[in-house]
């Protein structure tokens, strides 16, 4: 790739930055549109929608730029919880470790680079038309003594990496156990799930947790909830909403219009007669089929609280029972983030889907490309003349063609990609997690390691699946493989990055999918303000895509430095358009305090040791052998500061410690307000399934506001 | 190897294993052999050493045998504990499983064997001068349909493997806790250890320990006792130990006997004067050094007791600090297992030293064959004979050649194993274990390892070391490899089989080599009655003996059932010799509750899916592709299978449920006992070598019975 496409590629893409900024800043001051840009906002009643048209409303304004850069972190900790901190401190990570290698990278690196003679001289006349392969490592000749610099460089920044992170993982530790010790009382520190309740016959599981619990834990038991199976009445529960949902719309609108569409009903009237009538018996059914659930079978499980968050943590850490498959426990999550519909409790049964939903991920994995090469496949050019005769005109422009044959299968790529992350929450949420937030976190895993095998591994090592499984399996062949392959991908990747990263992420920054799904639904015309849903941050989603950059930049730091200023204009923005996203779009629906930190430590000592296989590779294809062995240490050093984090901080992470436990309950003793959190604790974890239903009561009177009761918006 | 060769051989060990039996039969009746042969039911006070000379002393008896064989499991749990039960259900597992394997061998599959004409048709007019490659699979047809029977029969094999597995994992569990249940109350089960305690400057270790156990468990805290470096105080405790031994036994001597030897002292009480001054200064320097070791840094270890079970437990499941590398909490072994010597605290300190040894072991898995090679290749005959001209016309003589050529590499490899044991008990105990069981526990795993990859893997795929990690590194192509390899070794097998198991268990476990130790004592002639040890059984050198027999029974079963007749005898033989050394010999130092059988059960998941592997290489090799096909679910299955019993069964070998920790506790609160052994506790877990000291005291007073103090009995 030369020097000069890739700068058009910049230049194309910058403007659709800048194009969809413009768009951004004037549609964001449009009221329609505010469920689109400021829903969170709106919903928390900071905004109101002004109807009064003024200019201003259409003129382009950056004054939510400097805003969303100064908002502080303490600010962001109270408005949208620790997790929304780490996430952010995630990207400014990225942000340091890249401002670090760029320096290095341009300034040392990149003049080394250019100076070498092994593919050919670089031409300063016309710099547009070099190589970008002049600008790597592979311009470097065979043996020379410059390619030391390289090596100090690998040392260098895998130890600032190192640093990083290990002053990270403090921080946010240090932050997650601050948190904790900062919160008010909360249902999911005093209780837990247990699991594979085992019942005697004739005994119901609640009596069988009853007493059990009292029997060994009488200072400390408070209550317990059973679960039960409801996907029944949650399907019919649905029901019930939708249709009330086109009733209030149907209430609402002007009488006199006439409903022809519907055929039957002429009268608004008798359409709302209908509707009511088709309420009530769902509502009955839902009613029914609510003390049928009571009586059926139960999933062998329950949430049990406890008077002390102490109690709880003891319960959840200690094996209860002398069949270790019976009474497990886990730690409850928070009441909204509990995932009702998949309660599949025997241990076998879970133990099974867990194994298929590996299974299922593996392979997902591994033959992806598949139908993404087949599809691709039929976007040459000549099979699009077949198919479409009257393009041929079209596509003999050069332009044209270049974008068929250069674009389409990326962007066939693209969208494929784009479908992976519901796959793979899909897969999570079969798995037998019991919360959102721990299906998320999976997923954001599964997701990861997807794309790092399928857009890292796959692209690299390209070839048959046979062939890619062959390679995996014989690992000491890896670093000579990745030397061969990667220094030649580079400019891909450059390109990927300028392309792929810039815009489709400043493009879903700047909310342009949710503005056409939102225009889309407006067409339809059904909702009301009441129904706005504030997006929670899909980090299953943003998570592996920017951690994926940062992989990308570590693993070709000393390889191809001209793709660091790239990436850290991409964190620049990324950086920007959260803060501001957080402000007004993301509200946290739940809040795991920061757990998902772990997963992003991994990756990058992933990428590290990933940058140091490929040290060794290129070394010695070099013919530079001491460096190659020199590297050697670095893979091990590394692998063992990981290992020493793991047991320095991941701790705190799955559990937290007995001393603040302790003390905690303590300054609760003194509480008044804790008996009354106590009586809420015991109803807290009811199923919302089998709360009581009353949405044809509130159809009739049509006094009443017209929101949703309070039980149904938990 | 021709069949003849075999059976010389199986002739010349059976005779070696007759006569030792013999030797024994005769040499435990004669009571200047007690201290060899029965030295547990001597130091019992079960047996007096009669002097009174009869006939019958000199007859080889058969009483013991069936007595032997009697032994139910309850009169072995009492006299032994269950670490010997369930060491001799690892022994009669092995028995059941070869009776189930050696029926389908001898009677199935080594008739199909025979009726191949592979290699070559069976010479049935003269079995002897056949080779023995004719009964393994290597001699059936290629393509053969009888290899259909191979297939059944490790599909058969398989499953009632894992049947068996399952039952006695069951078994044990269930022995386990109820082995629990019925204990008494030990000082172990209300203590555990806690390490890298934090201390404040101007504070003490012990004063830490108070502050923090009584502010966060105020209501079930006991006491504590604070770890110390103690061992220049050992050392000197131990000179002042023998020399006061020497002091006795120059006492109880006859008076009139001269003292030449010792050169400078002519009269037996000039002597006596000496030793004694010189016991009182090492006692003197002993107490001094006992006084500055309270004063010094301490290890920031301490042993921390509870009032109840239960609360012991807690604080060892739960994390204690924000800070998960300080108040470690390990479960405290019982007070005699405690290994005083090692107890390096700091958590950096320890984590380096458990590297360091996990490289010594792999390095010295991976070396090992090297010197024994080279020693090896020195027994050469032409070698031999350069070095001792003498030996010439022996060496000359075919029966001495073949032996030293056949034997003694062999020997060599023998006695370099031999010292393998001790060394991976070295390097466990540097590795910061705190009890002696802990220490053989891992010895045992170590050497397990160390004997599979050396014995198995290494003369399998003989060739260099960096060969053999390509082989580890490359493991797509191993089940090829090893069906080609395998085969070809069965024959060396069978011959290690009959050579090194019978005779060196048998010359063992006939106490051969304790009884060649003791008559060199002898001739030192220092020892005492009161002196006599006890030996605790070598589980770290016993478990991986027998379970690398099991290994090779159950990897060879189908390709070679010519091996199972030899190994049925060599567990049968296995099987009353140890319950006979338990009745006689071992007695139990400590007790881990049968915590060793998790590594049974591992072992015997790997001989299956090495079985596996090598039926993958097999039936493809013998172009029977779709059985190679077919056997790939088992190996999948069988670690499904290992899964699901490390979730049902491992727990409870790591540490007792909450229900039983409660049940024994209440139990307990009643009983008036306690409050004594609760004032008992507070000592128990002193340091014996900051004890008092009084052995000059002892000495000096003749009166006293010759024993040494009870504090040093501990």
């Amino acid at each position: 790739m030369l020097v000069s496409a890739i700068l058009t590629s910049v230049g194309i893409n910058s403007a659709l930055c800048v194009l969809f900024v413009v768009l951004y800043s004037i549609l964001k001051k449009q009221p329609s549109y505010y469920e689109v840009y400021i829903p969170r906002l709106l919903t928390e009643g900071n905004s109101k929608r002004r109807s009064r048209f003024n200019l201003e409303r259409l003129i382009p304004s950056t004054g939510w730029l400097p805003k969303a850069w100064k908002l502080s972190e303490e600010e962001m900790l109270s408005s949208s919880g620790l997790d929304a901190v780490v996430y952010m401190r995630t990207i400014t990570f990225c942000l340091k470790v890249f401002s670090f290698a760029g320096i290095i990278g341009i300034f040392i690196l990149l003049p080394v680079n250019c100076s070498g003679t092994e593919l050919h001289q670089i031409d300063f006349e016309d710099l547009y038309s070099n190589s970008l392969d002049v600008f790597t490592i592979s311009n470097v000749n065979r043996g020379s003594k410059w390619l030391w610099i390289h090596f100090s460089s690998v040392y260098a920044i895998t130890i600032f990496i190192c640093y990083l992170l290990y002053h990270e993982y403090n921080y946010i530790s240090s932050k997650r156990i601050a948190y904790f010790y900062s919160s008010k009382p909360q249902p999911h520190q005093f209780t837990i799930l247990v699991r594979n309740i085992p019942v005697s016959a004739g005994s119901s599981v609640s009596d069988s947790v009853e007493r059990f619990f009292t029997e060994y834990y009488p200072t400390t038991y408070l209550s317990h909830i059973v679960v039960r199976r409801t996907s029944k009445v949650q399907s019919l529960i649905n029901d019930a909403k939708q249709l009330y949902r086109r009733l209030l719309h149907l209430q609402s609108e002007p009488s006199e219009q006439k409903y022809k569409q519907v055929g039957l009903f002429e009268k608004k009237d008798d359409l709302l007669d209908h509707y009511g009538k088709r309420l009530e018996d769902l509502e009955q059914n839902a009613r029914l089929e609510q003390s049928e659930v009571s009586l059926a079978k139960d999933t062998h499980a329950a949430f049990v609280s406890f008077k002390t968050r102490y109690g709880a943590s003891t319960v959840f850490h200690l094996q209860q029972s002398t069949n270790p498959t019976h009474w497990l426990t886990e730690e409850a999550p928070q009441p909204n983030d509990v995932f009702w519909p998949f309660f599949s409790s025997s241990f076998m049964g879970r133990w099974i889907s867990k194994l298929l939903v590996v299974v299922a991920c593996i392979l997902l994995t591994i033959l992806f490309l598949i139908p993404v090469v087949v599809v691709q496949g039929l976007t040459n050019l000549s099979q699009l003349e077949v198919w479409f005769p009257f393009l041929k005109s079209i596509l003999t422009l050069a332009f044209v063609s270049q974008i068929v044959t250069g674009y389409l299968p990326s962007l066939i790529l693209m969208l494929f990609l784009k479908i992976v992350p519901p796959i793979m929450e899909f897969l999570s949420s079969i798995q037998g997690y019991i919360s959102h937030s721990e299906i998320e976190r999976s997923a954001c895993n599964k997701v990861l390691w997807f794309t790092v095998w399928n857009i890292f591994f796959a692209t690299v090592f390209s070839g048959s699946v046979l062939n890619q499984i062959s390679i995996a399996l014989d690992p000491k062949n890896i670093p000579t493989k990745l030397a061969v392959v990667v220094p030649a991908q580079a400019s891909f990747f450059i390109a990927y990055v300028v392309t792929s990263g810039w815009t489709s992420t400043s493009s879903e920054l700047f909310r342009i999918i949710p503005l056409i799904c939102s225009l889309m639904t407006k067409c339809c015309a059904e909702s009301t303000d009441d129904e706005i849903e504030v997006p929670s941050i899909p980090y299953h989603r943003d998570i592996p895509r920017i951690l994926f950059f940062g992989l990308l930049g570590i693993a070709y730091f000393f390889l191809a430095p001209v793709i660091l200023p790239f990436l850290l204009v991409y964190f620049c923005l990324a950086y920007i358009i959260f803060r501001n996203q957080f402000i007004n779009v993301y509200a946290p629906k739940h809040e795991t305090a920061g757990k998902f930190w772990p997963i992003v430590h991994n990756l990058v000592i992933f990428s590290l040791v990933l940058m140091h296989a490929i040290a060794v590779g290129i070394f010695s294809l070099k013919k530079l052998s001491l460096a190659s062995t020199l590297v050697l240490p670095l893979p091990v050093l590394t692998l063992l500061f990981n290992e020493y984090c793991r047991k320095r901080f991941l701790p705190i992470f799955t559990a937290y410690p007995a001393e603040i436990l302790i003390k905690k309950d303590r300054e609760d003793q003194n509480d008044a307000t804790m008996s009354e959190f106590f009586d809420k604790l015991a109803t807290t974890y009811q199923d919302p399934a089998l709360m009581p239903i009353q949405y044809s009561a509130d159809s009739e009177s049509l006094n009443r506001p017209l929101i949703p009761s309070a039980e149904m918006s938990m």
